[in-house]
Order: C-alpha cells, then sequence, then structure tokens
C-alpha cells in the first residue's frame, strides 16, 4: 500500500460524463482516485499524504496514444520521405529483422520516456515479431501503462527474415499473453497484434480473434492505411479490407485498427455498428503520404475514434500534443473550420483512448475510483496567453509537449517538474544511439 | 562597439550556398558574424570575448516568420472554428479597433516573447489600424529583428471603426516609415501593409506601391487566401487576384504575399516572374478551413516562398518549429512521401524569409559578415534522438520550439538557457491577460 498523494490546488479537466472543469484537489490512494474536490489538504487515510502544489497549474487524465511502435523509436530519422510500402521494405522490415533483444529494449525506454514526458500515460503498442518480452521488461521498469504485442506476419509474402509460421506466431502470442497480460499490477495488457491484413493468413487472423476473446485482451491491428493495401486485400479475398477483418473476427470494441484512411461510407457504417475502434494518426498519415481519414464522417456515424503517432520512424515524434493539433486543424479545409472543435479532440485523447485499450472504466477521466492516471501542466508560457481563452482551445490549440510538469501512473510519480524519475534520460539516450548506430551499420544504410 | 561573443563547439547548420554543417566556432562582432570556423577561441579583437559552450548543440541561423499579426497575439483563443470572413467580422476586426496603444504594446511584448523564446528572430509583422508606434516600441525594446507595419483599410466596405481615408491610412504610414525605417540600428524597419485587396481602393494600393519604392520598403499583405476572397476581387476589378495586385504595383522582390492557397497555374507563373514572395502559413490555412496553398508547385515554379505563423487567434501558436514540420507534412499526401523534404523546408524558414523581407544579404545564414541572428537547440531530448539520423530532419521533422537554448539577434543574447533576457515574462504576462481581459469586456463576448 503506498503512501496517499494529494494534488492540490490545480484548474481540473475532469472528462467526466458532464466533462466538468473544477478549482480541485485531487486525492490518490493505492493507485487510485479518491476524491476530486476541497479536501482542505486532509487525506482521510491514516497515512499523510505526499502533496503536490498543483497552484496555478491545469490537472487532466492522462493522454492516451492508440497506436505507437516502440521498437521503431531507434529508426526516427532513417526513414524520411518514403511512401508505406517502400518504407517498410527498404527501411523498416529491415531495421527490425536487425533488432536484438538489447535493441528493442532500448527502442521502448527511449520511447516511453518521451511519451512519459510528453504526457502520455497509456498506449496500445505494436512491437516487431521477434523480443517482445524485452520490450515489456522496458514498459515495467518505466513505468507507463501499456497494452502491447508481438507482431504477427505468416503470410507468404512477408520479408523471410520476419515471416514466421502460423503456428509458431500463434504459439509464441499465446506464451507471452500468458505473462505479460495483467503483470505490473495489471498496468501491462497483452494485445494480438497482426501487422496488417496483407502479411497474413486467414487462418491466423481467425484464431488471434478467438485468442484474445478468451484472454479477453485487445487486438490491434493497421487497416485502409493506403489505396495499394486496399487493393491487395480486394485482390487476395475479394472483399473491401473492412469488411474482410470482419468476417475473420477482427471487429468490434476489443479491435483497435490504426489509420482507416481509405474507408468509404459502408465501410463506416460497418465500423460503427460492430463498435471498432479507429485509430487516428494524422501526422503519419501526412508523412507515409497516406491520406486523409474521414475522422469527422466517422464520428458523426459513432464510431469509437482514438489517436496515435504510430512510430518515431513516420512522425517524428510520438508527441500526443502535436496529433491532438493536428487532428483539430487538418480536417477543416475539407469539411469547414467548425470541423473538429477542440473539445471533442482532446475526447480522443482521453476517453477515445481508454475505449481503445478496452480501460474505459479504468482511466481517461478523472473521476473518483478510476486509476489515478493524471499530468499536470503548466500553460503560464507566453505561447498559452492570454487566460482569457477557453481552457480546453488552449490545451488541444497551444499547449505543447514541454508544458508537461507532472505525470502519475497508477498513482506512482513518474515525472515531476519535468523530470523522468523511473530512468535515467542520458542513460536511456546513450543505450539508443549505442543500439542505433549498431541497427544502422548491421542493415547497411 | 559591444563585447565580441564566441558560440564555441557547436555543430554548425550554416544554410550557406553549399549548405554546409560544420563542427565550428561562430565568433561575433559588433552585431555581425566575424568568423565561422575553428579559432581556438580567441577573437582577433581587442577584447575578450563573451564564451557561450555550445558542445553537443546545434547552431542553426535564426529562424525567420514573414507573416505575423503581433496585434492579434491578445486574441489567442478568442477566435476559434470560424471561418477567415466571420473570423474578421465578429471576432478580429471588433478585437482590432478596441486595441488601445497599451494593448498593441502588450500584444507585440508577448508574442515577440514566444517567437524568440522558440527560435524565431526576425518578422514580417502587419499591426492594425492604430497605435503601431506602439508596437514598435515593443519590438525595440525586446529585441526581435522586425519589419512591421500599420494596417491599411481605406475601401468603403470596412467596419467604420477600422476605416480611414485613403489619405490619412497614406499620411500615418509615411509618418512612421520616416521614424521607425531603420530604427535600433537597423533592427527595426518599416513595411507597408495593405490588409488586404478587397479592404483596400486601388488608388491606395498604388499609392503604397510607388512609397515602398521611394523608401526602399517592403509591401506586406494577404493575398488569395479563400475563394470568397477571389471572387470579390474578380467582381469589383475584373481580374484574378494575383493578376490584379500585379497591376497596382504589389508584386515583385519588394512584396510578401501571406496565403497564395488560390492561385492557378498562371497565378503562380506570374509570382514566380515577377519574384514576389508568397508566405506559407500552413496551420492557419487548415485552421480557418482556407485550404491548402500549391506551395510544392510554387517552388517547382521558382518562386520565392517563406513560411509564417499568422496571428495567434488562427494557429494557436506563433511556434517557427510547428509550421515547419507542418510544411514538410502537409503536401504528401496530395504529392508524394518525398514532396517538401527536410532541407527543402529549413530553406523556407531561413533563406526564403530573409528574402520576403528583403534582407538576403544581411540574415538567412551563418555566414561571415552576416548579421548575427542565430539560435542553438539543444536536441538532446529523448524526441530527437537518435543521432544517427540526418540533422537536417531531427530539426525539421523531431525538435520542437522548448528545444531553443539560446538566441542571439544582431550580436545581443535576447534568451540564455531558455530565459528572455529582454523582458521579464511574468510581467509581460500578467500585462497580457490585463489587457486580455480589457479588450473582451469591450468588444462583449
Amino acid at each position: 500500500m503506498s503512501k496517499p498523494l494529494l494534488l492540490r490546488g490545480g484548474r481540473v479537466v475532469t472528462m467526466d460524463a458532464s466533462r466538468r472543469v473544477l478549482d480541485a484537489d485531487v486525492l490518490i490512494e493505492n493507485g487510485r482516485i479518491k476524491s476530486v474536490g476541497r479536501t482542505g489538504g486532509r487525506a482521510d487515510g491514516r497515512s499523510k499524504p505526499t502533496i503536490i502544489d498543483c497552484t496555478g497549474l491545469v490537472i487532466l487524465p492522462g493522454l492516451i496514444q492508440a497506436h505507437i511502435h516502440l521498437c521503431q523509436t531507434l529508426f526516427r530519422g532513417l526513414a524520411d520521405d518514403l511512401s508505406l510500402e517502400a518504407w517498410l521494405a527498404q527501411r523498416i522490415w529491415p531495421l527490425e529483422a536487425a533488432h536484438t533483444a538489447a535493441s528493442v529494449h532500448a527502442s521502448a525506454m527511449l520511447g516511453a520516456a518521451e511519451l512519459l514526458l510528453g504526457g502520455t500515460t497509456a498506449i496500445l503498442d505494436m512491437e516487431t515479431v521477434r523480443h517482445t518480452g524485452a520490450a515489456f521488461a522496458a514498459l515495467e521498469s518505466i513505468g507507463i501503462r501499456a497494452t502491447a504485442g508481438k507482431c504477427l506476419m505468416d503470410a507468404s509474402s512477408n520479408p523471410p527474415s520476419l515471416r514466421e509460421s502460423t503456428d509458431a506466431a500463434l504459439s509464441e502470442s499465446a506464451d507471452l499473453c500468458a505473462r505479460w497480460h495483467g503483470a505490473a499490477d495489471g498496468r501491462l495488457r497483452y494485445c494480438f497484434a497482426p501487422r496488417f491484413a496483407p502479411s497474413c493468413t486467414g487462418a491466423l487472423l481467425r484464431a488471434v480473434s478467438d485468442l484474445a476473446e478468451k484472454a479477453a485482451a485487445v487486438i490491434h491491428t493497421h487497416a485502409a492505411e493506403t489505396p495499394l493495401e486496399l487493393d491487395t486485400v480486394k485482390r487476395e479475398t475479394g472483399h473491401d479490407e473492412i469488411a474482410y477483418l470482419d468476417s475473420v473476427g477482427i471487429s468490434g470494441p476489443r479491435t483497435a485498427l490504426a489509420h482507416c484512411v481509405w474507408v468509404d461510407t459502408d465501410g463506416i457504417a460497418r465500423l460503427a455498428r460492430q463498435e471498432t475502434n479507429v485509430v487516428h494518426c494524422p501526422s503519419s498519415n501526412l508523412k507515409l503520404g497516406s491520406g486523409l481519414a474521414p475522422i469527422p464522417e466517422m464520428l458523426a456515424a459513432g464510431c469509437r475514434v482514438a489517436i496515435g503517432a504510430d512510430g518515431a520512424p513516420c512522425n517524428n515524434r510520438l508527441d500526443a500534443f502535436a496529433e491532438m493539433r493536428l487532428a483539430a486543424l487538418l480536417h477543416k479545409p475539407r469539411l469547414g473550420p467548425e470541423t473538429m472543435p477542440a473539445a471533442q479532440v482532446l475526447e480522443l485523447a482521453t476517453l477515445g483512448g481508454a475505449r481503445a485499450l478496452g480501460l474505459e472504466a479504468e482511466i481517461g477521466s478523472i473521476e473518483v475510483g478510476k486509476c489515478a492516471d493524471l499530468i499536470v501542466l503548466d500553460l503560464g508560457g507566453p505561447h498559452a496567453q492570454p487566460e482569457e481563452a477557453d481552457l480546453i482551445s488552449r490545451i488541444v490549440y497551444s499547449a505543447r509537449a514541454a508544458d508537461v510538469r507532472h505525470v502519475i501512473v497508477d498513482g506512482r510519480i513518474v515525472v515531476r517538474d519535468g523530470e523522468l524519475k523511473t530512468g535515467d534520460v542520458a542513460e536511456i539516450r546513450e543505450t539508443a544511439n549505442k543500439e542505433a548506430r549498431r541497427l544502422r551499420r548491421a542493415v547497411g544504410f
């Protein structure tokens, strides 16, 4: 039982059902939010709480990114200005194939450090084919909330260096799920992560659907990112990709589909009807030239939508503030400036992310009983003035990752005064650079 | 004669003709770059230099934003999610009309503080109709390089609260030009700033062209931002807007046209032929729903292109790093992921900006004899690792305004260790908030 923690005197953006914004203290006990309101500085438990003075600061639910590839963090800047297919074949797959347990660990530490320092407290993560245990070990030590999974690639079209048999892929997934799903007091969870439809056999996808159902685990994959991907699936299966995935059980509240750029009205209706989670990755979709996902149309149709930075080499940040701002701006030329207002975008990065991780009862808002995943922002910089502006506008349009002062995950202070408490950033950087040099030499570009 | 300044041991992105990136010291004397290379720490002048240790840091030419409205900084977050025309008529014009000299000064201080802290060392600024002298006073004290001008609005369609007679507009412009063009040892310059074609009579635009020519001053206006604007100009003049502006002398190397979103092939050819400067404002064009300017096509046609954040209420940042990253990302879905690579985008924010300000011989690169406008970045954060990546990619795709450590304008240290040295940020914030409250009460929303 850890010492209680009191965030005193902040402006609290609760993201509760009535979207209240309160001047309140937040009391945390045993990793959960115990109260939100004026406590007078007292915890009602036995021990005196640790107090963080939040006067003049803004307290938000921790931001959630529902599509991340931590194993690619070391590839940042090594794969610029390529289309998805060239980006995968020429850079990402060779680099992933060259990963060792040490480089996967270093990549996860680097990415998770950036995420935590920038206010992201929970992620849905797709690792590479091998060494997923090393990523989990990093996630365990650095203290982020993560649902992660080994990447599954069993189709004959995959590069031999990453391709596995269906059985091997499923069997290692099941082992990893048994080991990590619910680890670190539930902070870590497993997801089944087929790479994308063209990389996977139908047999694998159907088995994944069953395994995920049995384990109460999330399915995390990509869908409809490029027209070429769509054509491939159509040629191989005769179906539109969203319909095909649905037909093999990759749909519904348990499933998170990253991108969904090329989805038509029927596809949107299907995603809404099945309550499948769509993960909007605006920076990635721009950088790879993939296109603009019809997110406002999906929201209007009732789809569940989250956001994500994707991997560092197609972004090149892992910055929830950058993704929020871009999600707010990007759709306005097509649909008008009132499209995707700040309040709606903040929902995607909190409640939407919580749903995509299957954790809507646990995270995504500041409410009594939920896990204590919170961030504290200092919006005192010139770039976020004047205070006359709507607070949610200031958070979405003006705030920056560097405005994050404190970060709490599961009741534990992981960032304090802008400094990572659960890892040594200099050491993380040094190890990351050493491993990146090795990887680059190994692939020869 | 000020004490020499030595930036020792950094990685210098020169932006010179061969785009050299050097491990070098930069020696500054009398506001100019005296040498770039290994000095062994010695200045060759009489006095020992002030030394800034730049080991492990990156030295860049100061970033230049060629379209800013400092007078609107106080309106940040007070005009979200509106189209240009509604944004102007319902919010910006009433707020501008309510400005006093004190609020214009406070607005300029707030904006300039954000700009300097974020690595922007020079701007082309459009103020409002009144109190432009107060803005210049702020710019003089805070130490940014600025070319600024009073906004000109003499057409009968303008709101009465801002409309002036042609003579009054021109006469005050000429007075301001006489007072401020070349002030602060040339750091401040005047620009003639007709708001946009629909706000101005042909007589005013022609007179502006003459006055600017005589004064060797820049003309700063908006053009082709929305289809409605284009239609208005077509209806009133019978011409396409770019051709119309050209016909009244608003074109050529002395002219900077913000936006140019709705320009066809003929317009692009004309802009290129006349060497008119186009200022790309990607965040603003998204936020107001204006559209995507055909910047890659303009660059291919040989146009001169700079970038700018526009005003705080249509962005809502004044962040050159945000604009660079967006300029790099935004055009890729339409034209392919190899469009607008990092190196090209960095040119827009340095050399392109220098050209738009008519200062290509003075700023925009780190070369001996140029003005000492430089910024020093710390790319040691997790978000900019690994170091294996191309440095220019790290600057454009990964770096953030908060990575700026030191900023030097005209040889003077204006930001040191992330702290503004030429103004008290707490006081700037307090005054800005007081004036923003007053403005908001004055306009009644």
